[in-house]
């Protein structure tokens, strides 16, 4: 099996060596992800500038490419440019901090995998709950055992895994549930502060925690009790019920 | 009714002072939109820099702020720090180019609006086809009609309403669809070139069409017979189908 690794925190993050090196003995690895530090990228893609690429060394190793672009740059160029042959699977990860509910939306570690989903390759993304440390070796040993799980089940190809993590702290996660995406929004906050000439500008701050109300089968609430969680994503944005509606309101010319 | 005004073509684009002066006569209109274009950033937002705002005066009168951010940013710091009150409505674009199918998920214009969306704020993302030029000043006449519709109708605050406007060429639109999204994925393709220094670089090209077996009321194919499109949209990506499969397949521990 060939499998694409991209990621987010950019190619010299410590969580994606360790998924790297979690996926070796499923197959072959190859590594096509950010120069730079991407979190909060989105999905954004480059389109109005030219992608440069390099090959990056660690320990004297070839590790794989580095682009200056996003993730979804990274996967879209790796699958049609930069891959030895085509893969049948990629991982997106491991992300320093978790990717539930909205953060799915503003994640470029779930964008690099929703791209391969665009492309039709089965794919997952993988995130690690933040807390005072990333112990992304036992995060990569669990990942490991997810992806081997999925691909067992069965990915399919239009869908991507949305994998987290709960912070690890030396215990064991309590189990593995298959749960739905929360929605509930983040409770924003920006510190104003003024430059050294005194106009204001503003800085976005860690927002409060979300879902409190949400039931025990989201990926936030089940993040949040211990579990590793999984959520199949889908990119049709499409809101049916409000379609069928709109539908039969609209004012017909 | 407080109208906030953003886009991602950046403050100083044509589409937006066509829209915001189409939406005047609805209400009060406050802009606030990317100091430089932000195409393709998708729902990127700022988190590790601080985002510098200013006032921005066009023809010797404010025209509103700008932010050295994406979309998302724009609509996140105006409803929270830079307008005058909370807005009731918020309205993207006008994007020079189409925002269909996969496009929803690259685009800032339609991440602007789901920025809304989070908060709870009902909005529209507008997108005109590319054609020879754009014709912004017919595009905003069609969007008010559109707007004030939609206000008729209702929007649900989680909703965002996705209006893509064919290109005119001096015709009328054939009339208005609301139809789903299409979820049929581009052809990629990079152009592969040489550095001064003979390294390779390379350039993702102008796409090739979609969908061309999409069904008829798919946003791709509503817009390519010449209808103005409007698909409901909603940030719940769970893939529900799959959700099912997936809990009952995977292994207990």
């Amino acid at each position: 099996m060939h499998i694409l690794v991209t990621n987010d925190d950019g190619i010299l993050a410590p969580g994606i060596s360790a998924l790297a090196a979690a996926l070796k003995p499923l197959g072959d690895v190859e590594v096509v992800a950010p120069e730079s530090v991407q979190s909060g990228a989105a999905h954004a893609i480059t389109f109005n500038a030219p992608l440069i690429c390099e090959r990056v060394s660690v320990d004297g190793a070839v590790f794989g490419w580095s682009v200056d672009g996003s993730p979804a740059d990274c996967v879209k160029l790796g699958v049609h440019e930069l891959c030895a042959k085509r893969p049948d699977l990629v991982v997106s990860g491991i992300n320093a901090g978790a990717n539930r509910g909205v953060d799915v939306i503003y994640s470029g570690t779930v964008a690099g995998a929703v791209e391969a989903a665009f492309i039709g390759i089965p794919s997952l993304a993988v995130s690690l709950e933040a807390s005072g440390g990333f112990d992304f070796e036992r995060a990569g040993a669990i990942t490991r055992g997810i992806v081997s799980q999925a691909l067992d089940v069965g990915i399919d190809p239009g869908t991507v895994l949305n994998v987290n993590i709960p912070h690890l702290g030396g215990r064991d996660p309590r189990g593995v549930k298959v749960v739905r995406q929360s929605t509930a929004p983040w409770t924003d906050r920006y510190d104003r502060r003024a430059d050294p000439r005194g106009r204001p500008y503003f800085w976005l701050t860690d927002e409060g925690e979300r879902g409190h109300s949400d039931p025990a089968e989201t990926d936030l609430a089940a993040l949040r009790a211990g579990y590793v969680t999984i959520t199949p994503l889908q990119h049709d944005l499409t809101e049916y019920k409000q379609l069928d509606r709109l539908d039969r309101a609209w004012p017909r010319a």
